[in-house]
């Protein structure tokens, strides 16, 4: 039987397991990537794991989410980043260089090899045929110590794309018809293989736009075959020797097929607050438009901004809108420079910001209450951009452009007809992409050869083995769809305290109930209960570490996101499934107690434990773990679990990197 | 008897009083100029004050501060100054266009003109023979209703300026050299008026840096004599009609003089942490730095960051160091970028900002902890940059660069030794300025014809008429030198509350001691004992209005900065003065009564009140004010004040313009 472009890469990084769906595998990491909201955690274990060196073929730190660095605490993270790389041996991208994926993309991402990264956009170079998963922080660290990668292995979807994306409809689209057809959780253990005659009529940067949102699909990953775009994308980025020619065989079977005729698009738009409430924008036309961004690692490159700034040509933007571009690279900010366009666009009355993610996660231009804005992001959950009842609009660069001229949401396609000399700039990759690397410091050129911590950059907390005991009081219970952004909000006033978990822990899960945090400390250990998909969204390992500081042993939910389900392994909380029935019995504050001995039965393998409630009604719950997992969640967390193996190997005389 | 260039503006513009030193006048104002943090209080006022429409001949309304937009206050802040603006017909200058300074100079200020501004480096246009003066923003409320602004007559200092500077040493460097030999504290009642053959060899950008951090000395203003090198910038800002030639009368007299040998200075630095601290680069050199900013409204136009670009070609920041750039203009930015600038400076290392005012004022690019920063601004007290315990160092940008490039502080004549081909690049103003003015919203363009309040902007409190009887205990003992950001920090956390006066009043004066507000409130009522030149710094009213909030009645000090002091009396607290033994003798907590009526003997021209301290022993007390600071000191400020003699002149039937 053929296989498909996933198992063929993961099969030549297999070193545990059957590539069998469901089951779990453990793969060799070529290459992990860090930026600075979870890379000063990554590299404190890292250090806590008493290592020398980073033992990927390449690691890389970049400073993308603080940048504007409105604290001394950011400020402070980026030196130490900085000395980190330097110490370890990884590359460092300084503050302003740009947003990870997208400075990965245009230095280091490679068709064939498998990319860790502590973001869960980091399969974005899978338009690249790199495959390239977002994890917690802590898998990072265990992956730069040489150790593989474990996953449950996912099931392949075909998405057969057809035809030829039709004037003023972009890749953008694509992905946004994605999350249109299968919702926020259409993806959840999946990885979408995007194959078919419409692949080729793709450039790389538009493969790239489609693999980076996937991650809004809930999907493990996303990936494009190669092809002669891809040799095209690699020659302009300077990378020629670095392509190989991957395809599906031709006999691959995929678990399911999705078919988009790219023809049959039109520009749309998600409305807020959730990037899978997909219309065609002509449906929300007229909607007046105080804000206009173009950037992020979905719509940040170079050649993203460039049909914006052909579309102003001559042209304002309406007075009353603000339009800010934040390149998602410096790279792209010095090309439209050096190219002219960002004078154009300046005296068309664009703002120009360093690039950075910054508003794509509520840091800065945070928009005006009761106030609409364009966005060509990848997510608008509420209150993400910085203010609550927020209304984010998500879409192309040519959909946000549009409305900026006219002051309004607006179909480009009616605007073109309504101005009479507006023309689809199109979308063209440069042949090659200029620009310095003067802010890529190689590990040849670090300048730190020791930890420089600041006062705000703490120890990495520690948990005890698993209690065999569990009984506690449900201390909070949530809806369907909470998010990472809820259990750890992301905004300025908050992020700041990332490398400081005491500090960061008070506003756990603030934004659902802001009494939470101390509730759960008096409490002194308890249980979070939540609906389907909790934990969705961003990859940020505090939202499980904070938790499991305020002493919440497990969290019951009818469904969990992949990645903060692992982070929850990893720092010993269990997370155990429940059926609607009983999430719509149990109540905040009932006390709920695990019958069975804990320990013993996460150990020995037991699926299903009774939760007794109340002292009166008894139910089951699920864990679906694999061994590995189990004796994680049994250590303690993968930190304790690691430094056991460690200290066992070591007695064998084999090196931590062995592991 | 001959006239100095001061008086002949201020005669042309008197409406009260005579110009004599010390003597109280009253003065037409032809220009208004606001920006976002002192701004929105301004319109509140000018809303409370009932007027329809701004009278003067323009008003200008700036977004500078805040143009990170970190809080959704930011935003709606700048969204009620654009309706604001709109509604009573002023300019409105988007976020993102720049520095009002920088941007004022570029579009209005005109030579002869008077200009108020909210803001404390508004003299910058004296370099182009504008008289400038920085006021708080009630004065400016005041003078947009078209009612004189009052000032103590400075007293005219001359600086004579002779021969021309040397390579390498700049007018940073001139303005360094009078804070060396003057202080802080050097020109507290004075115009410095610059005179001699050394002034044409200077352009008008090279006058405005000196103009604009004039305010460092503590002068009224500071003002350059109009000449071809005026007509020049004119000519470039497309404006060469409004030139008019000003000089000073050959026989006028100055109550001092100074004399600068421009020839004779070299590169100069302020170490941490007052502008003051004056000393050679070379006297620091070796230190080694870790970032470094080009900009502000004292050197961020583009011919003052084109000479770091020039000192940049070919090569690239230390790796050690971030080199920032945040233009003082959009115009800037865009000739920058129009002319292949902003391209080669990205190569080179250097992170392009927003055009702002930003870390200046400590929003954004905060230093990291034990870190030294090199900058170009005009402040470097302790803290303002963000972070307490700073180590800011003023300089030119050519010193600035030199350091980039170095990684540590060095005079930039010995690298260019050490390098060999490194030229000192001159300073060259453009023959154009070009730059589109899309940012720029006209009264005839704009688009808000009411007011849009976001939930955070609030009311204007106001205090009622002056208690007969004061008495309470000192709330808080301080030492020289307290500037306004000690007593409202303009931090961004902090910031954001400015037009939220209950909110932003539980931050004052934390930086000296944070229990400080909870126990004024508490307090309800008492005094402040300060040393001398109390209230230095910037023009923030809220530094009057948020202890008056909190319910302070006086302060007691050795002596008053000015604006500060006129803040005082506008909102209702008294100041009064007390010698150095009597400073010393009061402590913080002791009971002071002040045994005369107050009430009476501010309407009635006292000059000195006896102070009784814990009923025990009595000291003097002198209060320094006009007739009409009286007047508004017993009406409990000028808003009540100013709104009497509306009441009174429309029962009279004059316009409130009138005034």
């Amino acid at each position: 039987m053929g296989q498909t472009l996933t198992e063929k890469i993961l099969d030549d990084h297999l070193v545990e397991g059957e590539l069998e769906p469901g089951e779990e595998i453990g793969i060799e990491i070529d290459q992990v990537l860090t930026q600075d909201t979870t890379g000063t955690m990554v590299w404190l274990q890292f250090e806590a794991l008493d290592l020398d060196e980073v033992q990927t073929e390449l690691a890389a730190q970049y400073c993308d989410h603080q940048t504007y660095q409105f604290d001394f605490k950011n400020t402070d993270d980026h030196r130490f980043l900085r000395s980190a790389a330097g110490t370890f041996g990884a590359h460092f991208s300084r503050p302003g260089n740009g947003i990870c994926h997208q400075v990965h993309k245009e230095n280091f991402a490679a068709p064939g090899k498998t990319l860790l990264g502590s973001d869960s956009h980091t399969p974005t170079p899978g338009g690249m045929g790199e495959l390239a998963i977002g994890a917690g922080g802590l898998d990072i660290a265990v992956a730069m110590g040489g150790g593989p990668y474990y996953v449950e292995m996912p099931e392949v979807t075909n998405v057969r794309l057809e035809g030829e994306l039709p004037e003023w409809a972009t890749a953008k689209d694509v992905i946004l018809e994605m999350l249109r057809r299968l919702s926020v959780k259409g993806g959840v253990g999946k990885v979408f293989e995007y194959t078919g005659p419409g692949v080729e009529t793709l450039s790389v940067p538009e493969r790239t736009t489609i693999t980076n949102m996937g991650t809004e699909l809930g999907a493990t990953s996303s990936l494009f075959p190669t092809d002669e775009k891809t040799e095209e994308f690699l020659e302009a980025v300077g990378r020629e020797d670095e392509y190989v020619e991957l395809q599906p065989d031709d006999d691959a079977e995929y678990a399911e097929e999705v078919t988009i005729d790219l023809s049959e698009l039109e520009p749309l738009i998600a409305k807020p607050s959730m990037p899978d409430n997909v219309v065609p924008v002509r449906e929300v036309a007229g909607e007046p438009v105080d804000q206009v961004m173009i950037g992020s690692c979905t719509n940040g490159a170079y050649e993203d901004i460039l049909p914006g700034a052909k579309m102003l040509e001559g042209r304002e933007v309406a007075k009353r809108t603000e339009m800010i571009i934040a390149p998602g690279s410096k790279q792209a900010s010095e090309m439209l420079a050096r190219e002219g366009w960002t004078a154009e666009l300046m005296a068309a009355g664009v703002n120009f910001s360093e690039a950075t993610c910054g508003a794509c996660i509520g840091i800065g231009h945070v928009p005006a209450s009761d106030s609409v804005s364009l966005r060509t992001f990848n997510r608008n959950f509420e209150g993400r951009s910085g203010i609550e009842d927020d209304s984010v609009y998500l879409c192309s660069p040519e959909v946000a452009t549009a409305a900026a001229i006219k002051g309004e949401i607006v179909d480009p396609r009616d605007l073109a007809d309504e101005l009479g000399d507006l023309e689809d700039p199109g979308f063209e990759m440069p042949d090659q992409y200029t620009g310095s690397t003067a802010d890529l410091i190689s590990p040849d050129e670090a300048i730190d050869d020791e930890l420089i911590k600041g006062p705000n950059i703490g120890d990495v907390p520690l948990k005890d083995a698993l209690d065999p005991h569990l009984e506690g009081s449900v201390l909070l219970k949530m809806t369907d769809n909470i998010t990472t952004d809820h259990i750890i909000p992301a905004t300025s006033d908050i992020l700041k305290f990332r490398s400081n978990v005491p500090k960061l822990s008070e506003f756990t899960l603030s934004r659902v109930d802001e009494s939470f945090a101390q509730r759960a400390l008096d409490a002194d250990g308890g249980f979070l209960l939540a609906g389907e998909n909790y934990g969705q969204g961003s990859s940020r390992e505090h939202a499980a570490l904070c938790p499991m500081y305020l002493g919440v042993e497990g969290v019951l939910a009818q469904s969990f996101a992949r990645i903060h389900k692992a982070n929850l392994f990893n720092f010993g909380l269990v997370p155990l499934t429940i059926d609607e029935e009983t999430y719509e019995k149990i109540e905040q504050g009932d006390d709920v107690e695990i019958v069975d001995d804990v320990g013993e039965g996460v150990r020995e393998g037991k699926e299903e434990f009774t939760v007794r409630v109340n002292d009166d009604w008894e139910a089951t719950a699920r864990l679906d773990a694999s061994e590995r997992e189990r004796k994680i969640l049994a250590a303690g967390g993968k930190l304790s679990y690691t430094r056991q193996q460690y200290d066992e190997s070591s007695g064998s005389g084999a090196s931590p990197a062995d592991d």
